[in-house]
């Protein structure tokens, strides 16, 4: 399984590491529908326009050019692959949104691609798996607290270790640095953005040097990044905060009703998973409310798994702005540390619960009416391609981790006699194509956690 | 639903048209599973050596390179987007060798690039449902006659007219090529390729002028050609032909063989689905036996929608070569006719199965544990962002095509009560959300064919 990928940072699976794979896939699509969300898909590529419309991220792209491209394209109609599926679904919602019921709640599953240089939990080709809600004009508040509950709803259903969600909200901390009279806020956050990596010296230097903050400023900036609490108890210390700093602002009062609406209902619904962590900046982003990040208990330096926020124009056509909120799933990140830290493995290695023997060769077209009559019953099973040795036909079956081996031999009176054996036990007993059923746990290839998830 | 696509030939899908298509993706993928088929994906991108090692594509391929390349990368390093999945497919066998079992039968779907010019049927950007089975040294020919029919299991079981899958084999008509004394049959297959499009004329001088072949020859390159069975009949006929112009040959007496195989088969477990049609050529492609094409009864227009054959050699690493037998499924061009068409719809444009309206703002905890509960038996469902007028919330579900609408009371003691309503009826009963269940057909939401469909 440690294989090395061909090209760095374009991981590919073997085919049962594709199955715990498709496993989260099919985990968060089910989870999402079940919220109610629509899938969509964007094409996988944007105009560079488009994609370098916010800046700062033009290293990151990977253009696209015909290798013969006869006219010349202009600069401006030159197609990148996306980088996230957030600028897509802006663009296809602006696009499409005579055609679209708002809010409008949308999953993505989707390959995005950045020309970064590849390490542990960052790949140049990658899934991500995003909810986003998108409202014509305005966006009740209630769907920040609602996309928190979707995303620990589906990550706790897969077989990854503990995890918090931790939510902030820019209001929050924006109207505390305003209050504060620190007025380039967005100086602030790129700081305080840094804590986890530099510490909290090396911001308060930097909060002096770049965000023109006093001494005081900065520890009191630091001092509300250094708020965490799994209820709304944090409401009383940044009212504390506030007091003692002098920062009152309405951002703020605002920003902390906001985050306490988040916190209340999550720490009823979700207790223990979701924590209002005001050290979250979310620095680069354009997020104007609610912001969201996800690490694994124990793998923090892993980095974020979910995040995401709230936009208060996430599209506009000029005329119209479409707020949204929405996060973003790291599925290939996930998927990455589910494998090289064996949480999860799946029962077989292909889908087939049924191998069918050959007796000879002539029993190929029987055996086929065999698999068909399993098959309508849901059973996956294969035919085997000739009829060489029972030992090495059992073999074949052993080598994928298929339980059950079928075998027909024809009866003195001609008729046909059907057995079907375990191979994991031994036990063969005689069966009928037409009725048979594996017991339930055999039926599909499963994904099931290692016990060393039990940490 | 006649929206042009914003970029020509990168088509996207409204939320109930993508319904259509991850209905035809779900039937695909679970039918490959039923067969036995595993699931891979490889990276969208190869070298462009790679892709071009078999020629006379390069006007197609879409190379990639990162908007700021510092390095210069060396021309046989540079990337493009895989044109197919067998090229990827190819390579991915040849490096991953040691760790699959052989023969190894997989499925793959995964969008493809190519930069034609994009018109009806033929877009830049598609998706593509390969199967491939694929032998370490050999492969038996019975995969030959397995693929056609898993294909044609996944094709019967999608919204779309009768299809006839067309077969032949290349050593038939190579065979009967050479025993005609004609030794470029490559020239014979390019011209007879272009029999539907440019006439039986055209071909004859074509293959004078191309192939080196007298009136006679190219009469009777023609005739076989127009040999088309619905059972093994296409042998007497090969036979006759080749009697009548002395066409005797090894090879097409093996492709004779061969090809009866497949059509036996077929026309046992699959009447009407499979015919011998012996002027499928598969002109550029380097198939050395089995070919298939598959069309559209009365979409013939459209082109093939599922074509493949057996290489002898789909891969190697010229120690070993890995011969394999597959198909590919034209996906978006199937879904884009399916959509253009009307064959089939969603019967609703959500997954919800239930909206759950609020008869006040303080009871939307208590709507999130009824939609907790129902979530919990798998019915989707949505909770209101506002209590809202219930004629408006009822509107918002009505738009959506959602059946149901949840309401929650609390009586004079206190208790909750909850009444369900079918908006299509009228119906309003009390439900309980522990234990209430849509009907079946109501459950999820599901793709029907359109009546039209039944022609």
């Amino acid at each position: 399984m440690a294989r090395k990928a061909s090209l760095s940072g374009f991981p590919e699976y073997l085919p049962a590491e594709r199955l715990v794979e498709n496993h989260v896939l099919d985990t968060l699509r089910t989870t999402f529908e079940l919220h109610g969300f629509s899938s969509i898909e964007t094409r996988s590529v944007e105009t560079i326009e488009q994609l370098l419309r916010k800046g700062e991220i033009d290293k990151e792209v990977y253009a696209i050019s015909r290798l013969q491209d006869d006219n010349g394209t202009k600069a401006k109609e030159k197609l990148a692959l996306h980088f996230d599926l957030t600028v897509p679904f802006a663009r296809y919602v602006v696009e499409n949104a005579g055609y679209l019921n708002f809010p409008f709640s949308r999953y993505q599953i989707q390959k995005v691609w950045r020309g970064e240089r590849p390490q542990e939990g960052r790949a140049r080709e990658f899934t991500q798996a995003d909810i986003d809600v998108v409202g014509d004009g305005e966006l009740p508040f209630r769907y920040d607290v609602t996309l928190a509950l979707v995303v620990v709803d589906a990550l706790s259903k897969l077989p990854i270790p503990d995890f918090k969600l931790r939510v902030n909200n820019r209001k929050l901390a924006e109207g505390f640095y305003l209050g504060l009279g620190l007025t380039d806020t967005a100086a602030v956050l790129r700081s305080i953005d840094k804590l986890e990596k530099i510490g909290a010296d090396a911001v308060a230097q930097e909060l002096q040097r770049e965000a023109g903050a006093s001494e005081e400023q900065a520890q009191a900036a630091l001092e509300l990044a250094q708020i965490r609490t799994e209820d709304s108890s944090f409401v009383a210390q940044v009212r504390e905060l506030a007091e003692r700093y002098e920062a009152e602002h309405e951002l703020l009062d605002q920003g902390v009703a906001e985050l306490a609406e988040v916190i209340d209902e999550a720490a009823r619904r979700a207790p223990g998973k979701v924590l209002a962590d005001l050290s979250i900046a979310r620095g680069l982003d354009y997020y104007t409310g609610t912001v969201y990040e996800t690490v694994l208990v124990g793998h923090e330096s892993l980095g974020s798994i979910c995040s995401g926020g709230r936009y208060e124009s996430l599209a506009s056509n000029g005329k119209k702005t479409y707020p949204g909120v929405g996060l973003s799933i790291g599925v290939t990140r996930l998927v990455a540390r589910i494998l090289s830290q064996g949480f999860a493995q799946a029962t077989r290695k292909v889908p087939s619960a049924v191998f069918i023997a050959l007796t000879n060769e002539e029993g190929w077209s029987a055996a086929n009416d065999v698999a068909d009559a399993l098959r309508a019953r849901g059973i996956a099973c294969e035919v085997s391609a000739n009829a060489a040795k029972f030992g090495k036909q059992i073999k074949y079956a052993e080598k994928r981790g298929i339980p059950f081996v079928w075998f027909i031999s024809t009866g003195d009176n001609g008729e046909l006699a059907h057995e079907v054996k375990d191979i994991r036990s031994g036990e063969q007993v005689a069966a009928d194509p037409a009725s048979w059923m594996p017991p339930g746990e055999d039926l599909n290839v499963r994904v099931v956690p290692a016990e060393s998830i039990g940490s």
